[in-house]
């Protein structure tokens, strides 16, 4: 096998100038980007990254769900490829490197591979996943899902958006659908390039994250029915009051979380009182409640602690407590040979690491499911993502450019 | 001083077949009513109470924002009127009883006294006070607290509904605008006879409440400024959660309320949140504390220990807290004098009664700043209001409404 070569470097200006390139398609109101999935705008950063992997002698393969294949050939015939990439839309008021590093990272590995003439045995294929956020056609990664097999392809052309169109009828109004059949290739490892969309690493000064697992997560919906009743003339010990048993089992989930430091996490961020007026006791809220850990078996713990503890408060309260599933995952383990590539390209390249749980989900989430697969982090400016204001350093971006060329080096193989 | 005839009673199938008969103007959709203020359902109302009062013998008067008295003749010329009443406007989905029964049950005092051709030494007015409920037009008690001096007639008459019009000129095309100023009016005494809209006398099978105080009140309406993060991707001892800061308030203020027992109560009806979606950490919260108690240094306490409180409780969580005063009053004292009379007449008759302190602000809160008040309450079911299931028994109204005629007896002086 032949050894990565250390001094080896993509070229940060060329990753950044493409990077802010593709922002001008779809901009934002504030800065950051409107470029949502089977848009016209999703479209034309389609074309201009096609156009760029053309350029880099790319080969582009699309299937029936959009997603794009861009292959530089590898010495093999037989070898599978190496994987890398993530997804071009964006929020709708979303930032201009949420997804898109991921991709462009993977475009400036295979330019810098042209820039030194490296042939590598394994193929090497930046992918471009259709709608990952989720939030034009529900679910979030619904085509790297359909690519792992957690969703069946025609029921994912039949997502619905506001307006009522399809996402099977938008993808061809827009001119994307692929003649591949989803799912049929093989990949030799996956690895996405990421931002952290959290605080840890810029809080620590630490410019690379590795992946090393996926948050599992839980969302409760939890109604609580207690009693409307005038806030004036309603004794306290007569009170059922649903927005106080609210309260109570707030302070618990956060009470169990912290009993499961440091990577389980809980709180909720949805909650809606009725009938929220100022002068009548909440008779009923509906909040969920979302729990994460990277363990499974801690996941459905604190998942059962916090129905059980619900209950004991709402009876001890007077009132009803209703729970609903409204989703959920299992936490992912990533591959170990994949998370020790990039961990070894981060201590090679003399960058700062740390091991770190992935707290949003990702395509590599479901990647994971039928082949090697792990992340790379970078930082992001006080964790903040999916909003116009996300922001990163160009030195992060190529911190994270370079572990990431270097971690796929080393797993599709230079030729010397 | 003339003695109170503990044999005479009121007619209390009268008084519950005009109950029914005024429900049938402004019905609601579910067995209540909707008869806002200078709608023309009120103007309906009016008309149908100024028939009754004129087929009884009195003379009304109305004055430039719509109030209504209607006057039997005392024998002494100087002696000042003793003034029963409340208000026939309801909710937009109230009930049958609340405002109703003070002004039909002093219709039914003047009947009754027409029965038995009893002459007073002072008149007594029945009064219907423009605009009680407030939903139509904000505040609640609009032209009794013009009455009573503490909010100006233009002020009232600027006052506009969710359709932009004008509490004056809907008073004009309704054509309820009498041309005597308002205020003028000396009162020996007000007595208003009300629901209770709360649940205490029912849970204690007691026929009558003897109102001695009204709740003061105030409502903070309190920001609680945090960071929104992704629910994910944001560590435990990273976040600033808004929405748990805000759940912790609630519990200070329960505990505080508690501690003031039994007067005191304490509630947040009113909570939003921000961005409100399941994956965010609330970065903001909006709530509204309602405090009340019939005793203004509680009160003031309260507020004081929730504010410190509240502040304590946002600094340990690295979030912000801001308070603006969304409401507010004194507790009122009724008049000795009129709570004895109340008291003695139910103690007479024979009726369970007990003190009790309206949680609710009603007419008779303003009045009592300009004359000798006190109010009578009877139970209703479940404590239910301001809904259109809104339920009092005939037995229940007949009682209030004999004591409410024992006390007028006994302040507006038979003449033997």
């Amino acid at each position: 096998m032949a050894a990565p070569r250390e001094n080896l470097a993509i070229n940060g200006n060329r990753l950044w100038d493409s990077l802010m390139e593709m922002a001008k398609i779809g901009p934002g109101i504030a800065g950051g980007n409107n470029r949502q999935t089977l848009t016209d705008e999703d479209a034309k950063g389609r074309e201009l990254f096609r156009k760029w992997c053309e350029m880099a002698g790319c080969e582009m393969g699309v299937d029936s769900l959009g997603n794009m294949f861009a292959e530089r050939k590898g010495t093999d015939p037989n070898a599978l490829p190496v994987y890398v990439g993530s997804h071009l839309d964006t929020q709708p008021t979303g930032g201009k490197y949420d997804g898109v590093l991921g991709v462009l990272g993977g475009l400036e590995i295979m330019r810098t591979l042209n820039d030194f003439d490296i042939r590598t045995k394994h193929p090497i294929v930046v992918v471009n996943w259709t709608n990952e956020e989720g939030t034009r056609f529900a679910p979030a990664m619904l085509a790297s899902g359909v690519f792992a097999g957690v969703h069946e392809r025609q029921w994912a052309e039949n997502r619905v958006d506001a307006n009522g169109r399809r996402f099977g009828d938008e993808l061809d109004r827009i001119g994307w659908r692929g003649d591949e059949e989803v799912g049929v290739r093989k990949m030799r490892a996956f690895f996405e390039l990421h931002i952290e969309q959290g605080p840890i690493l810029e809080a620590e000064g630490c410019d690379i994250g590795v992946v090393t697992h996926g948050q599992g997560l839980s969302w409760m919906q939890i109604t609580v029915t207690g009693k409307d009743a005038h806030t004036g003339s309603t004794p306290m010990p007569m009170r059922r009051n649903a927005g106080l048993a609210m309260a109570r089992i707030l302070e618990l989930v956060d009470e169990i979380a912290l009993s499961n430091a440091p990577d389980a996490v809980g709180a909720a961020g949805h909650i809606d009182v009725y009938p929220n007026s100022r002068n009548v006791i909440p008779g009923k809220v509906v909040f969920t409640v979302d729990f994460r850990s990277p363990d499974k078996g801690v996941l459905h713990d604190m998942v059962k602690k916090m129905r059980r503890g619900a209950r004991d408060i709402c009876a001890d309260m007077g009132c009803e407590v209703d729970f609903e599933i409204a989703g959920g995952f299992d936490p992912v383990e990533f591959d170990e040979g994949c998370v020790n590539a990039i961990r070894n390209a981060a201590e090679r390249l003399g960058y700062s690491h740390r091991d770190i749980v992935s707290g949003a989900g990702h395509d590599a989430c479901w990647i994971n499911q039928v082949a090697p697969t792990a992340m790379i982090m970078c930082p992001c400016v006080d964790g903040l993502s999916h909003n116009e204001a996300e922001e990163i350093t160009a030195e992060w971006a190529t911190s994270g450019a370079n572990v990431l060329f270097h971690a796929v080096l080393d797993t599709a193989k230079i030729i010397e």
